[in-house]
């Protein structure tokens, strides 16, 4: 049912609200109340953070990461290792494997996966980009670190084919295996399968 | 975890949107990713609507909807009837009521319930502007509509000894009973008892 509102300025600002992903209109009237009800100071403070964002971020031009400037900090840190290139689908994934720490290269955001279901293709994907900037040299190792779900391997499965065009790359996948801090009982076959097959020493396992 | 962000503007807009009710810290990363995805001009315009709203919204002097004006649509509109107050718990409930179709009255927002549990007494809600409306004369009727909870029912007896002090006025509740659509299996049974007790005549639900 469409509710009749007050004030078209609370109209303006659900609309807005509920065009956000996972919040419909009423969980949108709900957080426009709470914001009315809050510090006058605070909504706006939300509305210009929201603006400053939107107009202030861009896509860097080497590794489409989110980025304030035209290439973003990790690509022009000159103390990262430019010839090892992790790829990934999103931005989120960027953020995650920075804060691991534990990788010190550079990125490739593709901007999705290839889903046939959900009509996304190579062509919209940052594959292109990705295979020049390979083919511009200086790159000595491409990381496939996308989800371990069948979209994931089925692009990981493409850009393999795509970089077959260079012999000399060497291009490697995350591991996959036992989820830190699992029990084998809710580790699933095919995952504990393939963590046999790809056993580690366990001396290696210390040194870390 | 605290997240590190590459962007001092996303993680701005990530911690004025996880202040939000009901949004923690990756709701409110996924909702300012989906943003910078999203054409620029839906950013802004959910920036501005929110600044709009904030800005041009204030409170009905009257009744304490929300209002655009010094005296909210409801309260200046001389077609309604200004002798039937109808106390309610929040704008929310105003709108609810409005959107029946059922009432032709004016409203009080008394902007809550007594609730001693959350600290909230009588001194924090609009009681004192209701008793207040009513002592100026020109009202015959207070419809109590606030929720059939312990907070709501307490709220209501206090109501009640305040306006005492009014012996012409009449003092009415919303009715308690059946839902429509309900079928008794579902109905508690204070709930049913007090349809029993309260029950009216068929031949009026047949005019209606």
């Amino acid at each position: 049912m469409q509710q009749e509102f007050a004030s078209a300025l609370l109209e303006g600002a659900v609309t807005e609200l509920s065009r956000l992903p996972g919040i419909g209109r009423k969980t949108a009237l709900r957080l426009a109340l709470h914001i009315l009800r809050a510090d006058e100071n605070a909504g706006i403070a939300l509305g210009e953070a929201i603006i400053n964002m939107r107009r202030g971020i861009r896509y860097c031009s080497v590794c489409h990461n989110i980025s304030e400037t035209e290439v973003c900090p990790v690509c022009s840190d000159i103390r990262r290792d430019r010839s090892t290139v992790c790829v990934v689908e999103s931005v989120k994934d960027v953020m995650s494997i920075e804060n691991t720490g534990q990788f010190s290269g550079v990125y490739h955001v593709l901007g999705g996966v290839i889903s046939p279901m959900d009509g996304i293709g190579p062509d919209q994907l940052a594959i292109d980009s990705l295979v020049e900037r390979v083919a511009a040299g200086g790159i000595d190792e491409i990381i496939l670190a996308l989800g371990a779900t069948m979209e994931g391997e089925t692009t990981n499965f493409y850009l393999f084919r795509r970089l077959a065009a260079f012999p000399d790359l060497k291009i490697t996948q995350l591991a996959r295996g036992v989820a830190v801090g699992n029990d084998l009982e809710y580790t699933d076959e095919i995952t504990l399968g393939r963590s046999i097959l790809n056993r580690t020493l366990f001396s290696d396992s210390i040194r870390r």
